[in-house]
This record gives C-alpha cells, sequence and structure tokens, in this order.
C-alpha cells in the first residue's frame, strides 16, 4: 500500500469540500440545486474544476462533445487512468449525484500533488455531460460521446425538455462541435486506458441501514421492461357474474403480480442476482366501479440483473405465467413494447485492487451490484475496465434531500486513492474486463 | 296446475307487449331510454298503467309517497298477493331493468280477466319508486316506503342527482306527502300479505350462457365492502432496492388479491355461495413510475354472499390475511370504511310453488342466487315471505342494449300466472319467510 503524509489526504479532503460547498452555492435552486446539461450549471463547475486544478499541475481540455478532461501527468504518459463521473443533476436535485465521482477524481489529484507523487499512469478526471435523461431523454450521451459512439442521428433528434431545442444547438451554444461528434472524434485511446473508475453516492438505502460506508460494485444491472402491459378480460356485474364465467382482468393481474414475486424469490435462493418490479398498476377509472369486475388493468414491469441469462429467463417465466394464467382466466395479456438495457460486468481485478486498498485501511466495504444505470456502463460494455465505488447515502438520489456524509466520502476517496497509486499489475488491461 | 283458455295467456302477453313499447316510445332518450325517479318518465308510466288496468277492472291507488297500488280484487279479498317491481331506470338505459316486473304483474292481471276468474287473493301489482339509486344515492327509497320504514332523515338530505333537490321536495312535486311518509304510512297491511313476487332481468349472462330462460332466485347476495382500501409501504428505486428491504404495495396487494381468490375457490369448493371482487386497483399517479417500487396502493372490494355466516367468515379470513401479508412485506393496508348489505333469503314455499309451476309448462329453470340488489330484499327482510323469478337477458342491464327476449318473458308470466293461481296452502305465511 502507497504510504501518505499526514497533510497529503487532508489537501484532497479539503479541496472536496471546497469544490461541493461551491458548486451547491453557485447553482442552488431551492429547494436543492439544478444543474442543467448543457446549461449555466455544467458550465460554471467545468470552469471551477480546470481553475482548482491548475494549481495542481493538471492540464484541461474539452472534446467536441463538452466532456471536460482534466489529466494530472503520470510517471509513465502513455497509459491513462480514469476517474470520471457527471456534473449535471435533475431538476432541485442533490449536490453528490454525479458531482461526488469528478470531486472524488481531482481530490485524489490533490492529494497526489500534495505527496509530491505522480500517480503512475496520466490521471484523467473526466466530467461528462448529459447523464440525467430528464434533460434530453437518452441515456449515456455524455460517455458514449467520450467514446466517440454517440448514434449521429440523436443530435439532431433529441432535445433538451425545457428549451425543446435539440442536443446539437445546445452543444453548438457551449462552444463545442457537433459535426466533430457526428464523426466521432474522441480524445480517449482506448488503447491507453488502464482503467475506468467511477464513484457515486448509492441510490438506495443499503449501505446506511447495513451501516457500511463504502459499496465495491460488482455490475451495473441490465433490464427489461413491459412498460405498457395490459390484461383484457370483460368488465362484469361484481355480484351478479359467477366466477366460472368471469374474465377477470384484477384477478389476473394480481395472481400475475404474485407469481412473478415468488419467481423473484425462487431465483435470488438459486443464487442469481434480481430485482422484479410492478411500479404501475391501473385499472380504468374511465369504467371500472367497486361493482364491476375489472375488463381491463394496465401494468408496468421493471425486471433487473446483472446477468443476462437471468434476464432471459425471467422473460420466458413472464411469458409462460401470463400464458397459463390468462388461459385459464379468460384473460389476454398483451405485453406491449419490450424495451431494455445490458447488464454491464465490473471488472474483477479493478474488485479486487479495491477490496484490497479497503482493507489496508480498514474501511468496511459491501460488495453489491448497482441497480441503477451508469455512464461506467458504457466503458464496460465497450470493454474498458471498469470499476465503480458507491458512497453511502441517506434519503436516495434526484432530490434536494441527498445526504452523504463527508466522513464517508472520505473513506471512500482513500480506497480509490490508494488504488491508483497501487503497483499496477501487468494483468490489468481490457482482456480481463 | 290451472288451466286456461287459448286466448287466456294471449291478453296477458299482449298488453305486456302494448306497454312494453309505449313505455320505450314515450321515454325514449337515445341510445336507450331515461325514466328518472320521481320524473316525467315514471308519471307517464303510472297513468299508462292505470289507464291499460282500469278495463281489467283494477283499483288504483298511490300511498304517501307515490308509490303505485293497482289491486284486481280476488276471492278472498282478507288476504293479498304482491307482484311488485320499480318503473324507473338509469340515464339512457334499457326498457326492462324494473319495468319488466310490473308489466308482469298487471299481464298477469289481464290473464285472470280474460278467463273471468278472480285470483285466490287480492292481485296487487306494485309500481314502487326510486329503485335506481343513481338519482337518488340511498337504496331502495320506493320498497321501505311501501312498507312506512323509510327513514324519515333522508326525506330531506338525499338528493337527486340532476336537480340537487331533496327528495322531499320532488315527492311534494308530485303531488304526494313527504309529511306522511316521515310518519311511516303505508297502504300495506303485513299480516294481509300472503307473498311478494318480483320478476326481473338477470343482470348477469348466466342464464343466456346455460340456454335457460328462467331463474328461480334463492336469495339476494348480501355484500360487505371496503371501497376504500390502501396498502401503505414506501416508494423506493426498483433497480437498487434489494427485495429485503423493500416495502412494495403492489407485491402486497397482488397477493392479497390472489389469496382471497384462492380463499374464494377454496369457499366455493366448501359448497358456499359467494362472490369476490376487486374492482378497482390504482397505484398513485402522481407518484408512480415504471422505474420505482410502488408505495401504495388503492384497492376496493366487494364481497358477496346469501349467506350472513359465509361473509363473515370471508371478513375475519380477509383480515387475518391482511395483517399476515402486510407484516411479512412491511407494508400496512389501511380497510378504511365498511359498508354492506345483508343478504335476504328468498321463501322456500314460494320457491316450491314456482318449481311446481315452471315444471307444469315445461318451462326449464335454474335455482340461482341474485347477485345484485332488488326491492324484493327490503321485503323479505322485513319478514313477508318473498320470491323473485329472474328472466334471461343479454348484455346485461342499466345500458340500451339490455335484450330480453318476449317469448323468455311469455314463459316468466306463464310461471307467475299459475303460481298465482294455484291452490295456495296455508303454509304460506310470513313465518315461514
Amino acid at each position: 500500500m502507497p504510504t501518505w503524509k499526514p497533510g497529503d489526504l487532508q489537501a484532497g479532503e479539503d479541496l472536496a469540500r471546497r469544490l461541493f460547498d461551491t458548486l451547491r452555492r453557485e447553482s442552488e435552486d431551492l429547494p436543492g440545486v439544478t444543474r442543467k446539461s448543457y446549461g449555466d450549471g455544467e458550465r460554471m463547475a467545468h470552469r471551477l474544476l480546470i481553475e482548482e486544478t491548475k494549481p495542481l499541475g493538471v492540464e484541461a481540455l474539452h472534446d467536441a462533445a463538452g466532456n471536460l478532461f482534466l489529466t494530472l501527468p503520470g510517471e509513465d504518459r502513455s497509459r491513462q487512468l480514469l476517474v470520471a463521473s457527471h456534473i449535471d443533476t435533475v431538476p432541485h436535485g442533490g449536490n453528490y449525484d454525479g458531482a461526488a465521482g469528478v470531486v472524488a477524481g481531482v481530490a485524489a489529484q490533490a492529494v497526489f500533488h500534495a505527496a509530491g507523487r505522480k500517480p503512475p499512469f496520466d490521471l484523467t478526471v473526466l466530467a461528462m455531460r448529459a447523464e440525467e435523461s430528464c434533460w434530453f431523454p437518452y441515456s449515456y450521451i455524455g460517455s458514449k460521446s467520450a467514446l466517440g459512439i454517440l448514434d449521429p442521428v440523436i443530435l439532431n433528434t433529441v432535445k433538451r425538455s425545457d428549451t425543446g431545442r435539440t442536443l446539437a444547438d445546445h452543444m453548438g451554444e457551449e462552444g463545442f462541435d457537433p459535426d466533430a461528434v457526428r464523426r466521432g472524434a474522441s480524445l480517449i485511446d482506448r488503447d491507453r486506458v488502464v482503467a475506468y473508475f467511477e464513484p457515486h453516492i448509492e441510490q438506495a438505502p443499503v449501505l446506511l441501514i447495513e451501516e457500511i460506508p463504502v459499496g465495491i460494485v460488482t455490475g451495473i444491472r441490465g433490464s427489461f421492461r413491459y412498460r405498457n402491459m395490459k390484461a383484457i378480460g370483460a368488465y362484469a356485474h361484481s355480484g351478479a357474474m359467477p366466477r366460472e364465467y368471469r374474465k377477470d382482468a384484477a384477478a389476473a393481474a394480481g395472481e400475475l403480480i404474485h407469481r412473478m414475486d415468488m419467481v423473484w424469490e425462487e431465483m435470488l435462493a438459486d443464487g442469481r442476482d434480481l430485482t422484479v418490479t410492478f411500479g404501475e398498476i391501473l385499472t380504468d377509472t374511465e369504467q371500472h366501479s367497486f361493482s364491476k369486475v375489472a375488463g381491463e388493468v394496465h401494468l408496468c414491469l421493471d425486471v433487473r440483473s446483472q446477468e443476462a441469462a437471468t434476464l432471459e429467463v425471467v422473460r420466458e417465466r413472464l411469458h409462460v405465467l401470463a400464458k397459463e394464467i390468462g388461459d385459464r382466466r379468460g384473460v389476454t395479456f398483451e405485453m406491449g413494447d419490450l424495451t431494455g438495457s445490458t447488464p454491464a460486468v465490473m471488472s474483477e481485478p479493478l474488485q479486487d485492487m479495491l477490496r484490497v486498498s479497503a482493507e489496508a485501511s480498514e474501511v468496511p466495504y459491501k460488495v453489491m451490484a448497482s441497480g441503477a444505470g451508469h455512464d461506467a456502463a458504457t466503458f464496460a460494455l465497450e470493454g474498458v475496465p471498469t470499476a465503480m465505488i458507491f458512497i453511502r447515502n441517506a434519503n436516495g438520489s434526484h432530490n434536494p434531500d441527498e445526504a452523504m456524509e463527508m466522513a464517508d466520502f472520505d473513506r471512500a476517496l482513500r480506497v480509490l486513492v490508494d488504488t491508483l497509486a497501487a503497483d499496477w499489475p501487468d494483468v490489468i488491461n481490457k482482456k480481463d474486463a
């Protein structure tokens, strides 16, 4: 393990506090903060990050899409370590979702600087654009454009929710180059990248409940979703229609929900990673009544897993159940459009390095999946060795009440900086991702 | 069995067709017909019934509430047979729900008249007011006022949905006497009443599906209802919140719906009469999302049975299940207000007489419960020997598409008139109800 002088970590912690305070103050929009994608808040944050890291010897560059690359030169400049996340927030969001990862990266640069040490490879903090899809309704614009793989069509088709203007317009207006983005311009040479790290606040309260400050992420769950499933039966008199002649959409929906819940339980018992959520259930308020058998129920199903095979098995089980329940009850399940995402596995060697660092500093950690999507998924799916560190957080994210304790941030920073400063084995490369 | 000359039944059938045609024409309100409680349509119908039954030797009287009593004198004038139903309809309803019972009664009077025979006792057709609670939101105003048991408070508190004016206002405006209704005035001497019959179209398609023209009703189901049940859990991230920490209101609601459905199946297998209906299921559209565990679900439960004991058992099972499921899932079921009604048992001797009549005329019949409420329940619960005859009907009721075949009406009329004309055993009295 690297050793640090007493003031080295302090330098990183001090910078982090200053950055969080300034970010909050400069993007305050009570309750909470608002930093729109390609808006004032991102611009302010980029200027602040450039200004605060310049004294550390950091070189700042924007790519064609406006993603900010802040590079502290390393001992070996032929290779690169990335620490990345996003700066934008949802409207009236919290200060930490996204920013914590970027701040952790520059705080790590400050630690190296204070210690008078170079990182083993170039240490690049990447502040990505447009992660919160409430602004531009498309996933991972920042990480995809950083890697030069953003679908060019998106630039002219996806519009910002508040202005109605295109991504290309907003990108151009901020001084960047949508044409170059269309051509796949990128500042990232994948062969140089040794590892991608994304620290992020946990968006569920698992670490809080289990009283563990830090999570080491095994993978980012992929999903399949039927957001517009319908159970179609027939309305009938609740008192007069006998059981054998009913086509009760509510009873069919209730059974499907419950039996999918039992599938979930069974899969967990089998050691699989899975979440099953029916987030919306609605009879038709125009037609339903306390005295009518329900003729139609809208359902919304979100299933997530780190394991593509598990998603496939659960989807098959769903279809078999829907058919069996529907046939038995005279109800048709119309599944509607299928959407979803691919699970992204985090690098085992990077997870190992994070665990070793955490244990060396006696930082308790939990090995866990990420249920929410992150830019890290884009890098992992492109074959870049990727890892995520979760930081304990109360009250969820995407709301003004996010509550990360700075002591927990400091613990995550310690794990990160120790890992960055570690003796990097030759085995870490994209073949192992 | 009584014998009739060829033209006797024809006289009743002809009158019935004429009455249905005139009622439909005079209350047409496309699509369908509208006969408001204490409105034009009821007034028109009463005049029509009085006019058409006068030549039969029928005496017409209105009680204080405006219920119409049309009495054909019997051999024994000290006792009375009632054939009753209502004349009002829902807005844009069908021509038969209610009217079929009243028309069957006067058609029976026409059969006796054509045959030159007196019925064994006074044969009174009772056209009751205000059965469709869409107009005055209170159950059985007509039958309760006819029996002198309408809660006096109702007269000034219940208002007609279209005018906002009170029941007393509307009663007075039609020339009747709300003060006398308050005092419990009634034209019915219960000691005189031998039997109450209510023919009615079936409101479910059971007779249609089973290809049986007539139903002999065993009882009118009572109910208990939790119209505002809530499952209260906690909203959480659908991908990130693990199963063990969820308080998933949708999963809890789904399990409760499914397990109550299993209770229903078990009770039916046990020979009990029961319906279980969750007619409304709603997550909160302001808060729910495909990517959130549901924090709240509104449920509406309607349970019906002919058997008070079954209602009680099912209600206990519901509470045990709600507690067990809720505790296990960290979800609270708030049951909300309990409403309901008492099951009304139809007279066994009257059912026997109807069966004998049906068999004698080779009219196929089904012995069945009434799932919907009817004025007959008021009479039965007051100890009057009561029976109902259902008539096969397509497309349900309370809509313009009600479709009773006149051939089925004629079959029901035959069963009714043969029963009215039968040798009445002395055993039929209110002690046997």
